[in-house]
């Protein structure tokens, strides 16, 4: 019995992921004696971007006689740039064309946003919380994508085992909640987390920002690494203001080595503003995890060393010097 | 060696998709001795929508000591209502939010959009083309959402072959660029296709769409079930005018019973301007599958008994007798 | 030596408030033997509002030789509507002209303001807390024109003296801040305070607004009437979200009696939602005391039973049946 | 019996212009024992602004066992800069707070006002009109503040008077209307008027604007110092191309020596744009006299030499090296 | 030596304003042996708007072998109705083509904003005075297709010739410019004009219009038909307040007798404001003149029989029983 | 009978097309005596523009006792700029102000409107298409004012013929319609043609441009000048993508000597964008032809030496030194 409506790796490998058009395909240029036809195909984005997804399409057609061309991962494209090329009998590739472009639009899309997060935090850490918002089938691609990206690190366990990278993460609001109070938990963490785990505590949960952050401060003293504003938007969401009020109270205190980590709807504009307010580090849920895939076309441009086209689009292939050869 | 960096069922079953806090949560809870505290937590959504992923929600947690009482999938939720409420010990599930809140937020977000494209269709037929867009491991899960939400259909193999259905579909542009004609290739589906399986072509590759369509319809008369419109947008797209256009130049030949189906940056409001011009179908594509998330969060609202929230919440459970027990 | 630069009722009253060009323009009449002449003058006013300050006017011309008529205070007028009309020999009331326009134009202003925050409360209690925002020779008359206006009282002890009431408020942030604590100046408070002075609290200087709204209800029980919720705009404001979960913390933990007093940056808007929100009594400052005047202007309409006016006004007294002859 | 509503020098001295619960403040702190707390409070704005105010807040306190510090009247402040600084015994100045608040904002509020337009007026003359516009307690208030932001006079006997000055003014439209012509009241007013009185003439009553400047430039010939413009805006209020042209047919005659004063409605925009067409000098009234308070807020910040501060207030004093020592 | 660079009736006739691409067409289906092709044309507007010019196109191809089916000239037209169809061989009125879109297109421009002025105007005199905006070879077209539309006289004399009328009009300020005063050009108005010839007298030349006006009101008695206020941009021109007073002011003296004629820059709405604050009459310039031509399509339907159309039409002809054979 | 409703060149010079208020004024001031008052009158345009139809208001006053002084043809004017000035008897000329200003408004109109497209092709061709949309009687005036704007040429033959030059223009859709297709109207044209006469045949009537533009580049080979698109709006007009694809397919095949011709609603901003996508040529109608005339204004500024002019005026002769005088 099934569990999850996520198609397995075996799944996607053999093409039962492919719009059943492709089969169709199939079927007739084989009735017309065509399905070995060399072509060339070319893939374009319809926006700017990062490129992302590259390795597994290489999995995808690994054992396909056909040659590869792609932009790294990593790399910005321009919208309507070639950022792949793939020559070869349309037989062996042409249905796993839904599966490729779905790769890289979705890949591109989660590092495309993540970019843009880094961007605006500059060298402060930028951690990836999406993980919440997206399928767990998912979960690990999109924070590798977002990693390439740009963020510092992911948070859930496999994506960080598959990027050979400890998982970032401190205590959510369910420890304080069920513990009835944060110093508790707070300490609780401190006896049990290995020396080189940062303690970063939550403060939000039940008492004002800063008195609780006064609070930790006292309690693990040196030990404390930092403190995690994430008010919840029905009290406001965390404002620079708050960021600006809590680092001056730490201060004040002499706790000026207590960072301050921010969640919470965050943004680029917001990471921007918390971080001239006075934020160390960020943790970005959907803005990174919700980002729309970039919308991926595939057109067959050379028929047997013609150029061809539909309306609308050049016949012929459209060079690209950035293109390495993958296959 | 992996092919993919897609969760397998059984990683998402054991929790490795999980966000290390939720893990460190259960750590520093047994150190404390609260690992088995009694709660309730709830799950609400921030935005309205359709409910969607509770199946895979019970395959999740179908082994845990828990009650679990949701929102039928399917039915309309509102912002800030309970959809679903968990009881039992929180060591039963507590490193399952991450998993269970992502499910929910993604399959309820492709779910709302349908809806929203089922309203603008009326009893039309209009059918999910959005696999080309999401990783191939959750393109099941998108299809299996949209339908719930209002498609008529999926395109993708392993979405129907889960949904107990054919698949629908026609060719792509590939297979005209690859045949040098449209006429050509029309007449081969029909010559190989089950007599059950609908005639559509696809008519705007090479020629005019309003040319090809009266050569199609001369070429397979009776048989022919609808043309297809899918014209790019560097040639204005389609438009209502050539809906329209089209429409009459078939009436005037006598071509009536042959359909108009319509794809390509359709939206809700496209899909209504079109159906009034004379469209009689349509293939969704990005606006389905990449809609943003609903974001979901679960809050713990009672430990032990005693109604709790943290700060901005309200303590304990929020009623909604539309939940039913489903576990 | 003078102690302030406001003008005494003396001055007032003999005309030194009055611009320099009247004094000239009664120089020149007497030189043309017109000081005397029979004039009727009107006062209209720009904009709609409400009409304020009429009592004062017949304090100014009590001992002069006119007749007057006027719109009652608290009245709604129109634009251009005539809201006074002067009867009598110029010289007896023509340098006033000055003072009586800046007396009906500003608190007609401020009693303008008033009514349309008397609207958006609807019946409950709204407050003037303005005196803060104006010179303190006028605090007494722009509180007695809130009330004219609507409001439920004044906060200011000489306006409330002038309107015979007793002032409303109750304690400011600085004696939290001085005693360090807001539970022990409550619990003072209630202490010295007659018993029949409403006990609120402001909850908003130190900690969290629910977690001291229940630590001051506890400590009171009974005799508490209310929390004030004043929280500054660095720290997101008063939301409706705020006003809803205090509301509900209170209610269960039995104190559905205790009432939620709302203050800081109330606008009519700002009234509404708050209200909506569970909020039973509204703190107005700069929206009253702020409002700009509503221009007065007053012309000369009838000469010696002759209509006469200047280029852009119509000749002769303009009827209205609304007024009422007072002198 | 009381004249008016306004506030008597002894009433605001003794503090009966206070808001209640400064009172309440002072009973409870002398029931805690805290009355003589040591404090250091300070006020700062809301919005940027040019300080006034100063002198009266000195005499509020003069005989108060304070040190105060503040920036000097005619400066220009930022947005939450300390504009003032109170050290001592929290009972020496505490009820003080409403009226002392009260003169900043609004006498910062009508300066500021007046330097705008003194900025659009440049080296111009630029005089307030607008007392008719306030209660006239504090028209001479008012008119000092703008002054002091940079109005070239004032026009109400007593604002000249506490300035040394004489103040600025003509004769308005009553004089023509109870005349009956607008040539017999200049000639009259330059028969009785001193040598070093300005003949200004309003010149819009009855006539074209550019009839009568001429008639009144024939009839009092090198006497006459300038025209006023103050045309309704029934009739289109004074425009770019009126000055212009009345500017222009003027010289066209020989009268080039004769100013331009323009009024009516004037703001800093109006003033650029007229100035540019020709005009000489400008009265204005609602934009400076109807200006909003510039709203200043009291927190304390030192309490027995400790820094404290409520939420989103930073604890301890605020350093401004531009204050200056004044008591 | 021609005069001016407009083409004359007979030029016209023959077809020497056509696009040379239409002769070309004749030689070619000359040339092809099909220049007697039976076809049907028919004519559509882009817009909305009023059918004017069916008399001229009547007269163009009055003695052509085709037939002619027309929309009545003043009726109204909806966006792609047809309005007009030509059946016969093409070679009898191909060339035309150009003339007879031209004719149409511009005349039902201005017909169709003369329409717009005459609904604003209700039941009052609203007149064309746009003839010093077109080519004078047009201006009688112009006037007449104003008249077709809702004016209610033309100004020019030939176009009144045309229609069968006396041309309205009085003076222009060129007349009180010479004459150096408005009153004695009004009185010899008076003198010489004939008896049935309405005295409507311009009144802001050089003075007020308010006392212009009386003027010329008391110098004409009940002889007075109206006075025309024109007050240009410069002095912000006609205003509802200004209708309104003088208005007030005619009345008061008892000249209610007067009628208000009001023009400058006059539209739609401005007719509709002024027409309620009293104004009696409108001179319509530049609204009407200046109106732009609605652009007109010829199409070829049907070709000897057959349904055609281009690309983006729908071939054979549209249905109209609204249509009229007029030939 | 007459035929048209345009005056003819006689009626225009003997006046007949004037307003009749101007004879109205001719006879008062017969009366008065004033007829042959010595004047300057001086027009002058409301907004900036490009100066036209100077010759033709020579033609209209060529046998009048005046001096004319006038900014040449061609030249660009500013608001407000006198562009003419003449200098008589007001008799001579009084009753010409229709006609005149009548040719100067329009003709300047469509010259301005006709510049704007010249900057905005550049270098390249750009023709005047617009004759259909103006009454035939003023097609030749607007193709002149649109060649003196900038245009390359006209289409019309009397205006070509009177600027002594061919028309431009090949053939319409007509041609295609009747033929049936494009490709045999394309030979046909190529065989009839004069070898100087362009070959630029139309390419959207009833195939896909990109195909047709193939086609009979393939007839017509080296003997091909250019293609047309025409694309209706209905299929999304010419756009920016269009015209690059037809240039890329152009070339690929060979033909990069084939021109790119581009019509129908083109603006100044759509020029400049099918221009950059690779556009040659320009054919536009009616944003020159339907451009609305600019407002001229004739004001008398000088009656016998004595500068004069009405309310809003500055009495007496502007310089302009850019005025030459004509006659
Ligand atoms: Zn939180
Ligand atoms: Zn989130
Ligand atoms: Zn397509
Ligand atoms: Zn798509
Ligand atoms: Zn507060
Ligand atoms: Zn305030
Ligand atoms: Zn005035
Ligand atoms: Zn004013
Ligand atoms: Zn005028
Ligand atoms: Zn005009
Ligand atoms: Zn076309
Ligand atoms: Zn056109």
């Amino acid at each position: 019995d099934r569990l999850f409506f996520s198609a397995t790796h075996e799944e996607i490998k053999k093409g039962a992921t492919t719009d059943i058009y492709f089969i169709k395909t199939m079927e007739i240029l084989k009735y017309m004696g065509l399905e070995n036809t060399d072509v060339v195909a070319e893939v374009f984005p319809r926006k700017a971007g990062i490129m992302c997804g590259v390795e597994e399409v290489l999995s995808l057609l690994k054992d396909k006689n056909v040659e590869i061309y792609a932009l790294p991962e990593g790399e910005r494209f321009s919208p309507k740039e070639t950022v792949m090329r793939i020559k070869g009998p349309y037989g062996e590739f042409g249905i796993f064309e839904t599966a490729l472009l779905g790769i890289l639009a979705q890949s591109s899309g989660w590092a495309t946003a993540a970019r843009e997060c880094r961007e605006a935090a500059g060298d402060k850490v930028m951690i990836c919380f999406g993980a919440r918002h997206v399928h767990p089938a998912v979960a690990p691609v999109m924070e590798r994508a977002a990693v390439i990206g740009g963020a510092s690190n992911a948070s859930c366990i496999l994506a960080a085992k598959l990027l050979n990278r400890q998982p970032s993460g401190t205590v959510p609001h369910a420890a304080m909640l069920i513990a009835g109070d944060t110093v508790s938990v707070a300490k609780a963490y401190h006896e049990i987390m290995p020396p080189d785990s940062p303690r970063i505590i939550l403060v939000d949960t039940f008492k004002d920002e800063a008195e609780e952050s006064l609070a930790v401060a006292e309690a693990l003293g040196k030990a404390l690494e930092g403190i995690r504003l994430d008010t919840p938007s029905e009290r406001g969401g965390v404002t620079r203001e708050l960021v600006y009020e809590v680092r001056k109270r730490l201060d004040q205190k002499g706790y000026n080595y207590v960072k301050i980590f921010v969640s919470g709807g965050l943004t680029p504009e917001r990471i921007r503003e918390l971080s001239e307010a006075g934020a160390d580090a960020f943790g970005v849920g959907s803005y990174i995890s919700g980002a729309s895939p970039i919308d991926m076309t595939m057109d067959i441009k050379v028929v047997e060393g013609r150029p061809v086209a539909k309306r609308g689009r050049i016949p012929g292939i459209i060079e690209n010097p950035r293109l390495k050869k993958i296959k």
